[in-house]
Formats: structure tokens, sequence, C-alpha cells
């Protein structure tokens, strides 16, 4: 039986969009295939309210963020870390020997503009990266407050890990000045995994350029240079299908509207956030808590992985606690298609395995 | 209209197996993802004639022979190159910083046992990079002499690059000596473009383990590493739908019979390099020409591209010469599900085009 995903990623897929991703091949070096890169270019451009290049990767979201650290790190990156995909962030930069220090928050609390502020000031980066929204604990951090201190540092290249959180939350890139947006298709934006996505900023590319092992499969000016080169084609052969249905996907969000999309996303949070208050407690504090996946303290030590396997049975998924965390607390996802029905039959199902209310 | 592909890749795919890319999504740490994994690396040892482990990467295989590279040469590599593909190989090095010397043949002739012998005899490299099948003019090297020449030296790492010609040619990997063997699935394995594969030896991973900066996403080693930890499970997350559709098609590659498929690759092959020499000429010797796609050199001095524009007219595509041999050689592909028949259909309508008989 089909397991209904409310995991923070890969998200459920709509029957439509899966279907483009059997459409049939094209050439990737022909005329449709430009026009399919420069379609989903377009369109993302809007979704990250920029008008910086797109780049596509054929990865999952972990290779455009090591892409960024190694492409465009000339001096030393500062690594702002709330969970695992921040600390994967600096684990990239020690594999690639790019010089990074790490920045660890406590568990469960956000990077704050002060912790930023306090670390650029030092002088000794050119490179910064913070994640928005943390897969592995459900912290969004609060990027506007950061953004703003980053601006003080002109020579810095902001990147920002957007994976589980753009197309589900308003995240305007030329306004808080990101170099590197990244995001992926597996999470808010409703497609199967597969395909990375980023935007670069004239700042980055002028970076790059400076920085000589970048690399090529992964280097972000390999990719950018190509979409010149080009006229919006792939270094190598890209997932094609993936192409097919983002271009598709795309449509589909900026008809649902932007700003529809984004307080469907904030319902939906609203409402398993007051089921955690009212049943469990919430893993960090609400102002911090993410739009797109709600991370519950599991208080009343319930099995994590047997309300899971119970849910398996009625066609539901949810997700454990990451790592460390695992059991002391689960994770909701809510984003993409999912509707606010979809949540609430969801939430009352746990209800019932559980005997709440 | 869609143009069936008799260019080298992306190839056209089966409608069951596009459809297979439709597949509902799962989570990627679930039991069934494990099964999945497991079960498409069970076949490809059957298709790789290989008890290595089989890893898969999300990437084309641009990526897999980036990471075998950087991941496996300790001391120095020796690159050669027939073409395109196999200079890339060598730019991958210069760009991660990888010690390397590049070994190109003249245009149109192979890579010969003796020039390896020669190479290696010098003691400096401990990693070897061979093209089987050159994607950019249809060379295929003597795989058989070369392997031999190369147990010669128990250091070396031996990577083989089988991106366009695994899953139409017979490649034993483990009585060749080859430790890590590429491809990917948008050439002979019939599917489309996004994922890469390859084998790794015992002695790649030995060597791998030796190599301090090796990089994460495209590491050969961390994917290695995250079989074995995590029950056939990826390191971030894979391509499902490449996953759900290439488990599928390798049922019917088995079905199909592997040296049923062979066979009917070398027909094709043959059908063709006797039309071209009938009408043109073929690129290189006959004994080197590829089985999976055929260069012919343009004798006739016809417009190649103006070809290709009468052919998409009547639902057809093949390729013009890669890089610089545009225009002096077409290339066709005739691999993955491609039938004899179809072949034939394809050579008729170019003799139609043509005026050719």
């Amino acid at each position: 039986m089909h397991k209904k995903l409310f995991i923070p990623g890969p998200v459920e897929v709509s029957e439509d969009v899966l279907q483009k991703m059997a459409t049939p091949m094209i050439g990737h070096r022909s005329k449709d295939a430009s026009i399919l890169q420069r379609s989903i270019s377009d369109k993302m451009k809007k979704l990250m309210y920029t008008k910086e290049e797109i780049l596509l990767s054929t990865s999952s979201g972990s290779g455009l963020m090591e892409g960024a650290i190694r492409s465009c790190t000339r001096k030393r990156a500062a690594v702002f870390s709330v969970g695992a995909f921040g600390n994967r962030w600096f684990e990239m930069a020690e594999a690639n020997n790019v010089p990074a220090d790490l920045f660890k928050s406590d568990l469960g609390e956000p990077t704050t503009a002060q912790m930023v502020d306090e670390v650029l000031a030092t002088g000794k980066y050119d490179l910064v990266t913070i994640t928005h929204n943390e897969t592995s604990t459900g912290i969004t951090n609060p990027i506007e407050e950061i953004a703003e201190v980053i601006k003080k540092y002109p020579e810095i290249v902001f990147c920002l890990d957007t994976v589980s959180s753009l197309g589900g939350v308003k995240i305007e890139v030329d306004k808080l000045g990101v170099d590197i947006c990244i995001t992926s298709t597996q999470k808010a934006l409703g497609l199967p995994p597969g395909m990375a996505i980023c935007s670069m900023s004239k700042k980055a590319v002028e970076a790059a350029k400076n920085v000589k092992f970048r690399g090529v499969y992964l280097d972000l000016l390999t990719l950018h240079k190509y979409i010149q080169k080009k006229d919006y084609q792939y270094p190598s052969t890209p997932s094609l299908s993936h192409m097919f249905a983002l271009d598709y996907q795309l449509d589909k969000i900026l008809e649902e509207g932007l700003d529809n999309r984004f307080a469907r996303h904030e319902e939906m949070a609203n409402i398993v956030r007051d089921w955690a208050k009212k049943n469990f407690e919430l893993f960090c504090e609400e102002k911090y808590s993410s739009a797109t996946l709600t991370t519950i303290k599991n208080t009343k030590e319930i099995s994590v992985a047997d309300l899971n396997k119970k849910l398996g049975e009625r066609g539901y998924a949810i997700s454990n606690g990451y790592g460390d965390l695992k059991e002391k607390t689960f994770r909701i996802g809510h984003m993409a298609e999912t509707t606010v029905e979809e949540v609430k039959v969801l939430l009352a199902e746990i209800e019932d395995i559980l005997g709440l209310k």
C-alpha cells in the first residue's frame, strides 16, 4: 500500500506532476532543451524574487551546497549551524580543504543576527552559510535580521540553504541580499528528488573566478558559464525528466499564487503547532518553528517507531526525530501540495492511534 | 512532434519504462528504499559480471568520473584519451588538483595496450583511466588487450568509462580487473538521464582511504560506506524515480538475455557500418568501431544540419559530429531498446532525403 508522505521530504507528488516525469526524451543539445531550461529559470526567478541567474544541478541539494562553499570561498567560510544540515555544510568544507569555522547554536536555538555580526566583525571571512529551515529540527532562522547584518559586510558571499522551505515560504532573495540561494525538488516544490536549484549573484560569480580548484560537476561557475555559452544548456546530460516535471509544477505553483501558497503553508503549520502544544510540546520556540515541518517533543514518551508503524498500516508516514533526537522528538511535514484537510485527517489518525483527547 | 532518438544519448525510452518514472514517492530512509537499491545492485552485478559493490549516484556519468579520479588517485593518474570524454577526465583531475598526465591518441585512433604499457612502466602512476567507448568519435578501445597490460601493475586502480557501452556490449568487469566501471542511465541501459552507476573494487576502496580531500557528494568512499552503514541506502536523497525505472528496466534487460542483447547491438552496428561503407566512409577502422554508435565521415559533403532538420520533420533525430568534427562527421546511435527494423527504417529515410541509391 502506498503511504501518504508527511515526512520532511521526499513529499507526496501530485499524479499529474508524476506523469510529467514520464515525458519522452529529447536531445539535451536541442533547441527544445534550451527552451525548457530557460522556462524553468524564468519561473524560478519569480519564486525566488530574484533577477539573478538560476542554476540547475542533477544532484540532491547537498550537491549544490558543496558546490557553493567550494566554488566561492576565497579566504575562509563562516558556517552557522542549527542542526545536521548546517553541520554537513562544515563537513563539506573540510572534505574539500576549504578553510572554514563552524558556529553551532545550542540544540533547539536559532542562529541569531548578533552571533553572525560578532563573527563577521573579525574580518576573517568572505563567505557565510546560513540554514534557512533546518530539516532535522524544524527551526527557521530569523533570516531578515541575519540578512541585515550581513549587508554591513560587502565582501561576504551569502549562501542560504532553503532546501526544505523554498516554495512554501516567501524568501526574497534579492531583497535579502542572498548571493546563492539553494533548494531542491523534493520538499516544498512538490516534486520527486533528483534535482537541485540555486540562484547565483554576480558577486558570487566574481568570487568563483578567484577560486582555483572548484572541481567540475558541482562547480557553480561551470554551470553558470554553460548557460551563457550554450543558451541555457547544461554541461553534461541533465535529468530531463525532472526538468519537464519542474517546468510544469512551477506553472501550477504560480497559478495557485505565491501569497496563497505561503498562506496555506502557514495555516497548516498553525494547525500542527496548536495540536502539538495541546498534546505534546513544540521542540523549539514557536517564533522559530518552521512553516513546512513541525518537530514535536515526545513528552508523552510514546514509541514513535510504533506510532509510525500503525500509521503506515493506515496509509500514512511521518518521521522520527533526526539522529540523536530519534524517539525524543518526531517530525510532521506539511508542505508542497499537502492540504489543510489532509493535515487534519492525519492528526485525527494520530489521536486515534494514541488514544488522545 | 516527438522525434525518435538515434543520437548517442539520451536514447529513446520505452513507454513502460517511462511510466516507472511516474511511480509515487517513498521515504528514502524506509526499508523499501533499501530493498530497491539492493535489488538494483544485484542486477547490475549480473550486467557488469562483477561480485564487487555497486554504487549509485544522482548525477550524470561525469559526476562519477570526477568522483573516481579524485577519490582514488594517491600518487598520479594516467589519463588515456581518444576524444572529448577522455579529455574531460583530465580536465576533472586538473580542476581538483589531482596530479595527472594526459595521453591522447591521434584523432580516430584507439588507445593501444602498448601505449598503456609504456606509460605504466615508468612507475609514476597509481591510477589509470580508459574510455571503453568514446561517445564523441564512436571508437571502442581494445579493452581486453589493455586490461592484460594493466594486470602487470598491481598498484594501479583501473577506471573504465563505459557510459555509452554498458548494457549494449559485454564488459566482464572482474575478469578484466576493472576497479571502477562507470556508466549512466541514458545510453545503452535505455533510461532517462539523471543517474550514474559504478562498480567499486576492494582495491579502489583501500585506495580511497588513503586520499584526504575527496569531497563528499561525489566521493566514492562516502557512497560505499553508506551502503554498509545504512543497508543499501544513499547519503543524501537519491532520485527515487530513476531507481524505480532502473530496477524495472534491469529486469527487462535480463529477460531479453544478455547475450541476445549484445548480439542485437552487434547486428544493428553491422547494418549501419555496411550502409556507411556503401554510401560514405567509417570514421575509424572497422575493428575499433563501436557497437552502440557509428561515426560516419561526411565524404559526400552533405549538410548534416540540413539532413537532421529534414529527418526531424519525419520524426527522427541523429547527431552531428562532436566539437571540431561537426559537419565533418555525423553520428548514428543504435543502442538500448532500438531494434534492427527501426535502424533499417532510419537508414531508408536518410537515403530518401539524400537521394542515395
